[in-house]
């Protein structure tokens, strides 16, 4: 493992250390540097490094009482877990011109990057604990680095989490988040534990980003207020930590809407050999959706959207008061959209008439 | 956290199962698939999806006792180290063009890029859990992808370790591995354990790699035979986990050789704020580097020349005879060349005469 590619906000101004990858070497090295290492590494007791700098300015003390036991700077991290609790891990990457559009301002994908990670972790009920960050970079721009990282780090401090390590490496942007948290064992939120019955939930309001997205493809128009505020659904996504964590003795089953809640919510049915009942006209939206797209694109988009990073869950009807009671302490909406059922999907409306709704499939065989 | 991609060998053949990550999907989409989502992921209740044939062949259930508590399928994997030990992480990412040449054997690659994540825990003292994968692939090669895997998993199972999770995406040839191990809390080898007077030790021989590189690039010759075995070591290094472990309890400090002897050993130095001494005349050589190269360029090979993946570590000096039964416990050759002293790096002959061998130092602040 090698330490990050650091951008420090220090008393000079902004001062970009790359503790010592071949990227940075490869302009003294006589070979081609094809290989993951090379050999042209310094050691200069008398010069003021790179590694001075991480050590100066990046490698934070853990916090007393941390988990982390040893954060960037050797050949690993350290963590701990406390007895009785499980380590949570979840790993994501991020390709331009595949997952984000060359030119997607730097602050929002790196809040996005670390976003959509932690977001696994809210899935499990888990408490984030420190992530890992791989990078790849066609060339050191500042500029966009400054943003990147302000994105990410934000967002890491707003849940109290460290980077603890990673690597750095020339190459097309590509950005690897390995996130780390805790629960305590055996109250993890897993896929495979809805029992018909059950109540369906969905946190916040689905769709916000989907609209966006069409948005700003132009498939359908958007004032732009009313765009700045969708988009912001799209770029910054909030991973609803506190929820899933309030939720771990409440909930059954729970997932994340990262690829539309119908395809998702399959993956709960599947896994739990359950089916699902929901009632379209029960789907929570944002004020915008409603008051700009036809009931069908709001049903469309909040079942097929995508990128709303919520959380579906589900718990027994017994649990409804604990389920407001936990949404209320992690100061977070819920609605409840339906119900688990013995077998099978249907989408209806409020009526209980079937709707022809449904996820579209696709060939699970077919190539990249 | 989404299925990695997974090539499985059965009755039928090869099939290629992606679990519904957005690659495989885009070709149904009326949108362009820009962010990490897709709206058109399918619940099909009756087909047999890639879902299916990951629980069929892949999802493996952890043996008894195994920390891995829940491996691939649901939104985290969950480990649960034992109590009093502590989780050692590391992260590394390989990127075509960059790390490996294009057209680099698949099944090498698979095996080097979990191989060099190995050496990290190796290098911490720690005993390989499990890993994570996340790749990235401009297309879908089956036999390149069997090849991989293979070679991938072949390593895995040496360790008795367990793909734990991943992702999968379209793109630039992109590895990134996340690998977790355990090591008893306080026991780490850290680099900033290294106290004066410590005898300094190697594992294995040095330079190999170098020279097959040297070759391979035709700045040297190199009979064909002796270019396969050398050739071996640059693409199959074998991280010395059991050597690892067994200096726990022996070892102050410890880093693996990457990047060249000198340069990494410098981390040691630098962190444990303390210098050393290196024999030359006592490092430890494969018979083809004897055989074929000039003293000047074994020396320089060995101190400069990188992807070695061997253990660099100190010990005390009454350690002597510990260290060498951990080396015999662990089948791996160890070879002491050199001690730690009180500031400075040194390069001498076997006289104490000083050599003119220093690592080449390089600008901290150039840009990629």
């Amino acid at each position: 493992m090698r330490l990050s590619l650091i951008l420090l906000h220090t008393a000079k101004g902004l001062i970009l250390s790359d503790p010592g990858h071949f990227p940075v070497r490869e302009y003294r090295c006589t070979l081609t540097c094809y290989t993951q290492t090379c050999s042209l590494i310094g050691y200069n007791p008398g010069m003021l490094s790179e590694f001075d700098l991480i050590a100066r300015y990046f490698t934070r003390t853990p916090r007393a009482g941390s988990a982390v036991k040893l954060g960037v700077g050797d050949d690993c991290a350290l963590i701990a877990p406390r007895a009785g609790y499980e380590l949570a891990i979840s790993t994501d990457m991020l390709v331009e011109g595949r997952h984000f559009f060359a030119g997607t301002e730097a602050g929002a994908l790196g809040h996005k990057s670390l976003a959509v990670n932690l977001s696994d972790l809210a899935a499990m009920g888990a408490q984030p604990l420190g992530f890992t960050l791989a990078l790849s970079l066609p060339a050191i721009d500042e500029a966009w680095l400054a943003d990147f990282s302000h994105g990410m780090l934000a967002l890491a401090d707003k849940h109290d989490i460290a980077l603890i390590g990673g690597d750095t490496t020339k190459g097309p942007l590509t950005i690897c988040i390995t996130v780390f948290g805790e629960i305590p064992s055996g109250k993890a939120l897993r896929r495979d534990a809805a029992i018909a019955g059950d109540d369906l939930w969905v946190s916040g309001t689905l769709g916000d980003a989907r609209l966006a997205l069409a948005a700003l493809q132009n498939t359908l128009a958007l004032d732009a207020a009313s765009l700045a505020i969708a988009a912001e659904r799209l770029h910054r996504p909030t991973p609803r930590v506190a929820l899933g964590m309030a939720l771990r003795d409440i909930a059954h089953a729970a997932i994340d809407v990262s690829d539309g809640l119908l395809g998702d919510l399959g993956h709960i049915l599947k896994r739990s050999h359950v089916g699902a009942v929901i009632n379209a006209d029960a789907l929570p939206y944002d004020a915008i959706l409603l008051a700009t797209q036809p009931g069908e694109t709001q049903h469309e988009f909040a079942l097929n959207g995508g990128d709303d990073y919520e959380l579906c869950f589900t718990a027994p009807t017994s649990h409804r008061d604990a389920v407001q009671a936990a949404a209320l302490a992690s100061s977070t909406v819920v609605t409840r959209i339906g119900s688990i059922t013995a077998a099978g999907l249907q989408v209806t409306d409020a009526n209980g008439k079937t709707l022809a709704i449904t996820p579209n499939s696709f060939d699970h065989f077919s190539k990249i």
